[in-house]
């Protein structure tokens, strides 16, 4: 087993190390590339909501109450609470004829810095739609309510809306859903492990779907086109989901999942790869999935160049001059590559 | 090499896991017990202040200026920018006619969300006293005028203050200056790498002077008597240092580090402890400490009862539920415990 990291510099000395597992599968589940442990069991936790989002669509909710791309991206999503997500979680939860009351996300303060701002300065209490899951439970209500099931307790796992989900889980992860390992996420709902390369082979999946019944293939067009066609409701300002969707213009989309997970699907090639930092921490991701497109020249240096940012995540101190940044230290280790 | 790890588990399954180093070894530099590689260079980071804070008295400046222990203490934080700590920033600042335009920290929002709350509400920007290190800050600034050096640039590495700041910390660390790595630290100060085990040994010489020169004895005993009688300067509400040293109640001092450091120092055995977690990340730091005093048996049930919120970290969600925990798993390899 090759090891990998992504050491963190301070000035001219690695202060720091993350430990990297990472598994690249095509959609016939070949494994082409792996760096680590790919058999190990990840929780995806929000890299899976394009998977779980596949429930909204085959379920029927997506069309019955009229979600836009823009809707599914944003249910796919771990948002920044931005006006232009909180508002379109509104507009979902009025076409259902409920309310952010009716959301069981629970709450925390909004990663985008000025919309915490806003709500300080009128004096309001920090609401569920600013989770930045609100738009995956809105959604999932929808479901709740296509199937006419109860909307109080859609997030417990023996739910139709979360056995649903269970089973495209299953399916796509191709995991067995008595082997698939349950937790509860940061928003309440279950989250499911699976061995780090079947969760690269469900986006692998989702980018190359051709060998999946008809409906399932018409489903996931549908959710990946709508987070490529809509990268900014997918993460927001500044937020790697959105800008690496954006440069990379329908050639592959892109997923972060909390505690360092980060899952690509490329359309072209139908490879799905998944990224899990051993210690959790999602400063790393970018910079170790960058790595890996490149060491599969699946992106140009102009694309690398768009999201400099990303590449190295620089550290900076209080005075905002750059002490730091990360570099990739890895090598995929691959066979079957074609 | 015995390897030593604190898991992250979310409900019953291991979501992430953090790599530590730990060195404890006693004032006279022998080497007590060890989890992983304690010959690593560390960047101590804000761990260190304490043994930097001896610039402050040695020089002078801490009479000259009629430093309490509280200001002395607050020269050693990692606070949370409560007004409890700004205040005193304030009032330090005025003995010595500068303002916090002097200080040269640089900003970020306090981490004390209260306060955060304030500086909006007032429509102020987040100026220098917020910052988690501004009472180091402003005893530099102290020394600095003691030393009748310039204030503009007290940050520099070749500025007489931090020049005595590398002696003191090659003296107390036991390490060679041109052998100490420095780099930038997220205040704009020079930082320190020595060996994790030098770092262990620095801490055991503050809990016991008893070998070194009497004016640094002295020293010694007036910062961590400062830390250990002021406790809340040292990080404030809710914080693992101040509630840590509270507990311990005089027997035992603790600092941490950004980039997962804690350093302790326990007096009656003349003892350091210096913890590294090998990825960075803060989380692990007081699991990792609290376990490793248990294993020397330094710490009572009473008192791993009373710092209970620290042992096993929970992890919560949105509605405020246990969702995980984090949870030691490392035995200390230990030689020449007396």
């Amino acid at each position: 087993m090759r090891e990998g990291f992504i050491d963190v510099y301070r000035g001219e000395y690695v202060e720091s190390k993350h430990r990297v597992h990472i598994a690249v599968v095509d959609f016939e589940g070949n494994e082409l590339c792996q760096v680590g442990d790919i058999e190990q069991f990840v929780f995806g936790r929000s890299s899976m909501k394009p998977i779980q989002a596949l429930s909204l669509i085959e379920s029927g909710a997506a069309d019955t109450y009229q979600f836009s791309e823009a809707d599914i991206s944003l249910a796919c999503a771990s948002h920044n609470g931005e006006a232009q997500h909180t508002e379109r979680v509104h507009e979902i939860l009025d076409r259902l004829h409920l309310t952010t009351d009716d959301l069981r996300c629970g709450t925390h303060a909004p990663r985008w810095d000025e919309a915490y701002r806003k709500i300080i300065l009128e004096h309001r209490e920090i609401t569920q739609e600013y989770n930045n899951c609100s738009g995956k439970h809105s959604g999932m209500l929808a479901t709740t309510l296509q199937m006419k099931a109860d909307t109080n307790d859609y997030y417990k796992i023996e739910h139709p809306v979360q056995q649903h989900v269970l089973q495209i889980v299953s399916d796509m992860t191709e995991t067995p859903t008595e082997e698939i390992r349950l937790g509860v996420d940061g928003c309440g709902l279950p989250v499911h492990a699976v061995p780090l390369k079947n969760l690269a082979l469900a986006f692998a999946k989702l980018a190359q779907p051709k060998l999946l019944p008809e409906a399932r293939q018409e489903a996931i067009h549908r959710v990946t086109n709508s987070m490529m066609h809509e990268p900014a409701m997918v993460g927001g300002t500044d937020r790697f989901c959105t800008d690496f969707m954006r440069v990379m213009d329908g050639a592959m989309f892109g997923k972060a999942g909390a505690e360092g997970v980060y899952c690509v699907g490329v359309k072209e090639r139908g490879i799905g790869i998944a990224l899990k930092v051993e210690d959790g921490n999602g400063r790393a991701t970018s910079t170790g999935t960058l790595e890996v497109l490149k060491q599969l020249e699946l992106i140009s240096d102009e694309q690398l160049q768009q999201l400099d940012q990303y590449v190295h995540t620089e550290i900076l101190n209080g005075r905002k001059e750059v002490v730091g940044k990360l570099v990739p230290r890895f090598q995929l280790e691959c066979a079957n590559i074609k």
